[in-house]
């Protein structure tokens, strides 16, 4: 184990964490607020220890999946752990285990909240949260893979830690320029919806914070009651929104590209904007006698849908109160998650896909037990090892799914809030079911269940494997 | 497609069910009840069909997995049609899919019922309703087995589709023998539960019928509380021999075949155990405060883990009442299930030990990428296929069991209901939660949900690939 390499790693991921800071700062500056010097506070912590930590660079520069691994989830841990300490120090949270549950849950764009005023914090803090979506969506290893020195060691593995989905693909021949074109796209269509934002005329300050929401595929909101008081053009410019991030990324590089055909040729994409359509049309029907109009009914349902299964969280309504069928659609869709290569969460479709697909090879092998066949998706064959680790993946996911929701219910409250708790954290969606609804914050769990929840947000954004590895003695030992 | 040769096990099933209706039939006699008319018809209409279909016996005997899984699949849907005539005839239900529900749930062990008052009807109705349960715990296949001339075809197949758990050992080295061992053992620990019931001082027909659903671990009772009437001594027993129906009769073979050493490497007994006495204990402390002692807390938690794990369904007492975290043990003990090679349904426990073996494994695989290392349980390499194959069943079970819920939502019943009706029956256990809890029935479900929760009874039962296979259509294929 390359111990000194993860440690630089992880200075180095806490001293950009310090520049993060910077707007924030700006925005107290701005507002005229006491919390400028909480976030200057911070940022000298943040860049102190990570200078501290990035001091030399060291000289081997070996990095296998294991360190890559391990360098992920600790840099995650790290930047949750150093992104709550304005929180703490502006008083807006005064418990230690609530600032790192925010932040968590900033960082891995899940959107659950422990706070229940949100129109009453400072907004250079409300700043913080909403950015930090920003950062977690597209990866922060990643962004750091833009501007690291390329040389030595393999870091493709870092990529491949950080990046959701069964299978990264690169883009262009070396991950550097793969991180930066990611990254230009995001950026890009962040100031698109921005300016979108604008056009609807709020203010600048809500036109960043959503988009930041929304492109991190996040759901901070910065109004009690999220997106509800916003206007209709203002929620389906939203809509639109996130939905657009939760398609693969690679169909916007294979636009950029002018390769049309192989942007249509994705598999994962059709299947989720088929899954979306469904999901929409039904609850449509299901909550007609709730809204005024078919057109509001639709609007309702579209929102949901996208905010959903994008995993962002946003909500336009109490869908709560929907009757069962729309629930459960909601439920199922929490668990689906968005495209691989995106910023959203859940298990992906891609995973769905190929899960599917598994099933159908393996009853054909019953009825010709001796053909070989290999699963194809986008027409080219799936390697062995990615079935099999797609496998692997829904049984860990289950057997953490199950532990937690046993966890949580020492807390006694009810098991669909329980259950919809871990959904929501575990998928990196935000709102679920009943106590943890729409309308209501995940402050009512207690400290352990808290910390479950936010191992279960980190566990969820980083697809499981980095951060269990941190709990297998072999790990550790140097070989 | 074999198809003469399915017809002609199908042909051997129904006979045998008319001749397993006679000690019904008897009853109805001995009670003076009118129901031995609906009897000695569905007798006539069983035999009858059957003896059409086997008439003759095909030439060609030959018999390939495919060919077994199709007979299995469809002589338990043609089993559970014909068995619930005598429900209809006898005018204790009127809805054809009433009926069916009530039959699957019998034969599949389920012990889900949609009487109300099982008080009010004929005691030799009663009497069916419970056999059932005996006859499909070790199986109708399997028993056709140990009286089939054993020529031609590989019959290991039927075995193989109609016996629970990821692996089936042949015990000894014919089908047929290991086929007549394991109905032995199931016959004598019946008998030995029989007496110690009566020595319980219950009538005979009581000590019979509870029995029946105690050793096939079904769980329809005979009294409208289930259980909660009998003195402890009864329950006691039942507690006892529902977990010893629960474990992989393996054990009892090598025991007596003197080979304790055997029995004692069995992984999967060991956790079984492991489970059991965590659980218990787990609920013992949470529900203190519900008993006057702790022995009678010791006594109730007993019971009910005993009751969910092997999934009998039996209950003692409603234990919907209890607090959340003992509620969330009883929903993870459905899933979970009891040994493979017992009567009891669920994923089983070996599943389970094969799912965090292979988990483990790929993490080493990450630390280790080069090293080869195969999965072993009970000191024996796992073959690849079988572990393949758990996988794929755990995947095939979450589909079929979102799909359910989805489903199942259409009736507008809440998520709590739906979610643990679609467990106790995909599971074989009979009662869930809230709705569906103990003291509570399936008669509120719609006709369609009716008929989902009959696939999903005879999908747990029959361990999905087998009913699977009947909707794919390569299977009717002739080549």
């Amino acid at each position: 184990m390359n111990t000194s390499m993860i440690g630089y790693t992880l200075g180095r991921v806490l001293k950009l964490e310090g520049y993060f800071m910077i707007p924030s700062a700006l925005t107290a500056i701005l507002y005229g607020e006491d919390a400028v010097w909480a976030f200057l506070i911070s940022m000298a912590l943040c860049m102190g220890s990570g200078h501290l930590m990035a001091r030399k660079r060291p000289e081997n520069r070996v990095f296998y999946v294991r360190e890559g691994f391990v360098s992920v989830a600790l840099s995650w841990i790290g930047l949750s752990v150093m992104g709550g300490i304005p929180f703490l120090l502006t008083g807006v949270l005064t418990h230690p285990v609530d600032a790192l549950f925010e932040t968590v849950s900033g960082f891995t764009t899940t959107g659950a909240s422990v706070i229940a005023d949100v129109e009453a914090i400072p907004k250079s803090v409300l700043f913080w949260r909403s950015f930090t979506h920003w950062i977690g969506g597209m990866g922060v290893l990643v962004f750091l893979l833009t501007i690291l020195p390329m040389d030595g060691g393999s870091y493709m593995n870092l990529m491949k830690a950080e990046s959701p989905g069964p299978q990264v693909s690169r883009l262009v021949s070396s991950a550097k320029s793969t991180a930066k074109i990611l990254y230009g796209i995001y950026i890009v269509m962040t100031l698109i919806q921005v300016a979108f934002m604008l056009a609807g005329r709020i203010p600048l300050f809500d036109a960043l914070t959503l988009t930041f929401g929304t492109a991190g595929t996040g759901g901070f909101g910065i109004k009690n009651d999220s997106m509800a008081g916003y206007s209709t053009y203002i929620q389906v410019v939203v809509t639109i929104f996130m939905i657009l991030f939760g398609v693969n990324f690679n169909v916007y590089f294979f636009l950029l590209m002018r390769k049309a055909k192989q942007a249509l040729q994705m598999e994962e994409v059709w299947w989720y904007f088929i899954i979306i359509a469904f999901s929409i049309l039904t609850i449509t029907c299901n909550i007609r006698g709730f809204y005024g109009s078919t057109q509001e009914s639709l609007l309702q349902a579209a929102f949901q849908v996208g905010s959903i299964i994008t995993t962002t969280g946003y909500s336009s309504c109490d869908f709560n109160l929907w009757p069962e069928l729309s629930r459960t659609i909601l439920v199922l869709l929490m668990l689906i998650g968005a495209c691989a290569g995106s910023t959203g969460g859940g298990i992906k479709v891609s995973r769905l896909i190929l899960l599917v697909k598994t099933v159908h090879k393996e009853l054909h092998q019953f009825l010709h037990p001796r053909s070989i066949r290999k699963i194809q998706i986008d027409g080219k064959p799936v390697p062995h090892e990615v079935v099999r680790m797609t496998n692997v993946y829904m049984v860990v996911y289950i057997l953490i799914f199950a532990g937690s929701v046993l966890l949580l219910s020492l807390d006694e409250l009810d098991l669909i809030t329980n259950f919809t708790a871990v959904a929501a954290t575990f998928n990196n969606i935000g709102p679920g079911l009943n106590i943890v609804g729409p309308s209501a914050n995940f402050s009512v769990f207690s400290t352990l269940s808290k910390l479950i929840l936010s191992f279960d947000m980190l566990a969820g954004r980083l697809e499981i494997f980095p951060l269990l590895l941190l709990f297998v003695k072999d790990t550790w030992k140097k070989f």
